[in-house]
């Protein structure tokens, strides 16, 4: 199992990336990882290289605030583009990548290629539940207009990452909406209800992001501009409620002392909210495995990112996406 | 000042919304109250009635399961629909109701009438920051598919009303959007940006779900599609964390400790984060104030309510709006 890792993509990049790679190495030695990158200085930072880590030289870069599509097709040589030509070219049986995340989205459309049958990639990730079970949430953020017939392939290719990377036989798939009813929601979205019922997916109907934390669906549907405002509510808040509460224990002497007590649960329970502990966010839809890890990753969550990564190899996750389409 | 409320509209109606309309009338000693509903059922609750509370027989109900745009037109004496009709022939300067929110909708359109300008009227609601100013994002689920031009006019109506009833001089409007560039988002979104930023208003462009509660914006605009799965996302994620830290807090000894300590904390802490604190939604657009409390409010929310009618009716909100548009 080979998988190419960006090296030169995301906030601490490529020192952590390299940093996770090692750990990964370490942990999957059944693994080869090809770190993509600048080879001078990828071959700097470590002075003995696990067997079973390799380096490819990329000359080029893709910055944060490059455009994407136009970056993908200029720097033919950027780290990112490269890793997703080793994807393409049956070198590679997976890529990841902690940058751009517009640009990982271009080079796996202009790069690895699509699916036949699907129109759009989507991007999916784990969202946690008070339970810990979590769930797939889909799309957060690829595509922001999308049909009804795309959010029914969403719907499809979210059920089947369910079932072959989290091992659930029949997944709830829920369609994110404003009711209940069937009839609650805007055009593309009542349309979207009629195809997912047709579909032969486990479809348990509308639901509302007031109880999605409490695991009411397995793989939650919506447009990618939905999502995308839907995951960053959740952040916020989250946010907003660990500000207010660190305000609250900081302001008297037996608020303090409470405070002592809770702050080790409090970032526990933190960490249980933080979805990149789930790995990084899949793209469904392309012809290879293409993982985004968290712009800021640190090592731990690029090491997240390559057990993702295999459990998606080792289950046929895209043989099995292929086939359901 | 005269205030219509739908008295058998909402979970506690009529009880507790003709609780919080006599505190109301004790608070606003200057404000008439008009009662409307089931005259005999509401006298048997109060044995002396204040002077400034008067009662509006009506006979029928909207009932939370009715077809809204139908249940207005074919219950004429309901007592929603009564006291819309009060402030449609001049006889209350404004309405409240508990009672279900597409219906009042319907209501409001249907027989207190549009502004002239207006395409479609919006819910709008205060929503808590972390700072407590909190901000006003509409529309939270009137009008599930908004156009371009749609949204432009929730700007306008958001800033007229933070600027009539909260005071702010210039109130910064910011577009509910997934990044914070000019180019991001939907075809609307991307369409509103051009129109909102020429219309006179103190736009501070796109901002992200996740930041809005850190306080960068006075009015936030989104589709009722978006505002609603916004809205409900916040709601969610706080009582998932707080039922999180629930379950923390009791697991041991010190943990209960904490928990004692941190309990009446909580509880004040929650309640800043509940937005039925600010009040009811205002339905604005329409040619009169119509404030939407809350399904389950209670009779601190409903004389919160009433607070709410006076100061809109006080700082001239209707023509300010109609002269805006």
């Amino acid at each position: 199992m080979k998988i190419a890792i960006d090296a030169m993509g995301g906030d601490h990049a490529p020192e952590q990336i390299v940093a996770g790679a090692l750990e990964a190495a370490v942990a999957y030695p059944d693994t080869t990882l090809i770190l993509v990158g600048d080879e001078a200085r990828l071959r700097a930072l470590v002075k003995e290289w696990p067997a079973n880590v390799t380096l490819h030289h990329a000359g080029e870069v893709i910055e944060s605030d490059d455009e994407p599509a136009k970056a993908v097709r200029r720097k033919k040589d950027a780290s990112m583009v490269v890793a997703g030509r080793l994807v393409k070219e049956k070198q590679a049986d997976a890529m990841i990548s902690a940058g751009n995340t517009g640009a990982l989205m271009a080079t796996g459309l202009l790069v690895v290629g699509r699916l036949p049958g699907i129109e759009r990639p989507a991007i999916a990730s784990m969202i946690p539940t008070v339970d810990g079970a979590g769930f797939l949430a889909l799309d957060l953020g690829a595509n922001m207009d999308a049909t009804p017939e795309q959010l029914c392939q969403y719907a499809v290719m979210g059920s089947i990452y369910c079932r072959q990377v989290n091992g659930i036989e029949r997944p709830r798939v829920g369609l994110l909406n404003v009711g209940t009813e069937a009839m609650k929601g805007n055009e593309a979205v009542k349309a979207a209800h009629g195809l997912i019922g047709r579909a032969p997916l486990n479809f348990v109907g509308n639901v509302e992001s007031r109880d999605v934390m409490f695991g009411n669906c397995d793989v939650l549907v919506c447009d990618g501009f939905v999502g995308n405002v839907f995951l960053k509510t959740l952040e916020g808040t989250a946010a907003a409620i660990f500000s207010m509460l660190k305000a609250e224990l900081a302001k008297d002497l037996s608020g303090k002392l409470a405070g002592a007590v809770l702050k080790p649960r409090l970032r526990q329970f933190k960490n249980k909210l933080d979805y990149s502990e789930y790995g990084g966010a899949p793209l469904l839809g392309l012809a290879g495995v293409v993982i985004k890890a968290h712009g800021s990753s640190d090592a731990t969550a690029l090491k997240n990112a390559v057990r993702q990564a295999r459990q998606a190899l080792m289950n046929g996750l895209v043989d099995a996406l292929a086939q359901g389409i």
